[in-house]
């Protein structure tokens, strides 16, 4: 009996998903490996944090996602090891395998080796961190609902974001708006306490992301809705009750969101590969690796450039880097060279609050309404499953116009 | 200035919040005390377990449902103690002084001292409880799907449901209707060996809840349905890997379900309360303590009978208990006397699964559609929240007509 050859693809995010997909029909075994059995649409994260939406209306079975490709399947494992010479993936199950090999296992979080900020810091990069930071809002309001001391109350009234990149700025924005919404759940508190910082080290809120003039209508909007906005300002260490500055400063909270960016696990280090900055697997152009042409590594962990400048760490990059993978399998099972993967920015948008949002498409910029629609109908349009885009779409509705946040819950831990 | 009476109720189930709910608008000060920041719809626990709805459609929190009641406030925080002399409740955070105290702390699992079982044993009486017990169900197919050993492969399969009461059947209906709905998830898996087992220790399913033709339709239903029934059949120990029964025999499962049964929160004890079977508190008939006329105890927590047999514990009972309290606060307030409480069956519906549940309301029986509807339709009504009862109304037509289960999620513990 002949055996098809067998594609093990690690990782269920945008990159993994889209090699699957670009996989479907053709004449190779696809095993697609992830420790969840979900798929976590990583750009609203910040919105679980705020209690927008729920956990459960941002992640997707990824069985339900293979249901559709009869030559692929799935495997709940943690990938421990890679042997490239005898192309073996090692998880902590079984050994597996492979002819060929896509390695997408996205990115960790960059916490700079700055005092406590791993420690002490509530990072926004994976579900349980999105979860575990919608808990400690929450237990901050409760717990200042009783606070007599006035201090110790401001504390856990102010929230400090460390990072003006895009989900920094995204969680500022939505925290303010969610301290709003709690207004009527909290008659003892005056809300108006309740302080949202936003640290950024530069000079330029969403770097490299928008042209200048949508930098500054980012800081003017955040500033606007009563964000904090601290330019220059960098993050010496942090402790459970305060941000320290490298300047001196220091502001007492019991809330420190680390926006700071992700660099690539690095764990592929480990395992042999030549990384360069933040981690990342130097790659040839076809996002094949030099050493092993059999092997492809794409998105987050992959170095690819365009222009002489790093390629942004986002989903579409991901996903268009899946794609380009799974079509150059397809070309080396015929025989054929793989091609150049090549970058096309579709465009950015940062998500700022009601109304706002800062766009680029091209050499088209908007801002405001308009932009903000388009986020949302992007957003909406790419999250997968019905039933989600059901209940999230309800949920946006619902907040616009009642001011509600829907899901407000501190989960304890399943034991 | 004239402070008003202060009305402290411990726990935001059923009993707790309608007796706040009776309280609204009295000339008191009411402060409901949790551990958690919301409220469970305990009934459909085994629906969250079972994938059928999502954990965060049958919680809501407390604070929305307190809004509307003016002279209410929530204090989130775990009861360590209640000293009845000086009328004060120690919390983890502060103390509370109360002129009236309505003690509604619920129940906890009943283990009975069988080896194994708290250990080993999946209970289901609240939500973390009902997540790592789904949790689990998804793990066994995840591992049973690359299982090579048929024997471990079958273990992993095997799912054994311990009590014959209402949350033993409808566990197992809900769980060999779950099986169902995952054959197309698990193409490898022959889900025809997947076994759901429910051992009873008595002759009759539902005892003591509905007449004997309803508990033989229950027991014809699921059966016919594919669920193995061991009548007679009684646990002797729990082990990670098998169920030992009393006879000798042993099932070999990876996951026993503890539907046994639950009893008063035995800290009561502790406090110096008068007990009885099932660590409930001795009450007068008005439902107060009788050396403290200033405190109530309602709900699972309270002994009362009903024509010398005790009222069992059921959410319509702790609503009614809730109630009563909350009325006689405001008679004492008055100088009238308390009245006794008279618990009205309003009936009983144990769902089977799809079509059929068991209904009893009087001397009427009803089964079948007419039964399952009405358990739906039921559970809906008293549902709090419109968003979840729209989403669960959503969840349930589509996993009638199409065998969709929406939430199959493998939920990580936050940090």
């Amino acid at each position: 009996m002949h055996k098809r050859p067998q594609v093990v693809v690690v990782g269920a995010g945008f990159g993994g998903l889209w090699t699957v997909r670009a996989l479907a029909g053709s004449p190779v075994d696809v095993l697609l490996v992830d420790r969840n059995n979900y798929h976590t649409f990583s750009p609203m994260l910040y919105q679980v944090a705020a209690a927008q939406v729920g956990p459960e209306q941002i992640t997707y079975p990824v069985r339900s996602i293979l249901r559709k490709i009869r030559n692929a399947d799935f495997l709940m494992a943690e990938v421990k090891h890679v042997d490239f010479t005898n192309r073996v993936v090692e998880t902590d199950g079984s050994e597996i395998p492979y002819n060929f090999l896509v390695l997408s296992t996205g990115s960790i979080t960059q916490f700079l080796n700055i005092p406590g900020s791993a420690e002490y810091a509530f990072p926004l990069d994976n579900l349980e961190q999105a979860l575990a930071l919608r808990n400690q809002i929450f237990n901050c309001f409760e717990q200042a609902a009783y606070e007599t001391d006035p201090k110790r109350r401001q504390q856990l009234l102010t929230f400090v974001i460390v990072g003006g990149g895009p989900t920094g700025v995204e969680m500022a924005g939505a925290l303010l708006e969610l301290i709003r919404a709690l207004r009527q759940d909290y008659p003892t508190i005056d809300t108006r306490l309740a302080r949202v910082l936003l640290l950024h080290s530069g000079n330029n809120l969403l770097p490299g992301m928008v042209p200048p003039h949508l930098q500054r209508y980012t800081l003017k909007r955040l500033q606007k809705m009563g964000v904090e906005v601290h330019l220059e300002a960098k993050a010496g260490a942090i402790a459970p009750d305060a941000v320290y500055l490298q300047d001196g400063k220091i502001i007492p909270t019991a809330t420190a969101i680390w926006a700071v960016g992700v660099q690539a696990d690095p764990i592929v280090e480990q395992w042999g590969l030549p990384t360069t900055a933040k981690s990342k697997v130097t790659v040839r152009t076809t996002l094949q690796l030099s050493e092993y042409p059999e092997v492809y590594v794409i998105g987050d962990l992959a170095a690819v450039q365009k222009d002489g400048t790093p390629i942004p760490m986002v989903a579409p990059a991901a996903i268009q880097q899946g794609t380009v993978a799974g079509r150059n399998i397809q070309r080396q099972l015929v025989g054929k060279n793989p091609v150049t993967f090549n970058y096309w920015n579709k465009g950015t948008i940062a998500m700022i609050g009601r109304n706002a949002a800062a766009a680029q498409v091209g050499k088209l910029t908007f801002t405001g309404f308009l932009a903000w629609i388009s986020w949302l109908g992007v957003h909406l349009f790419y999250l997968p499953g019905f039933r989600n885009r059901l209940i999230v779409f309800f949920d946006w509705v619902r907040d616009y116009f009642f001011h509600v946040r829907s899901v407000r819950l501190i989960l304890r831990t399943p034991p």
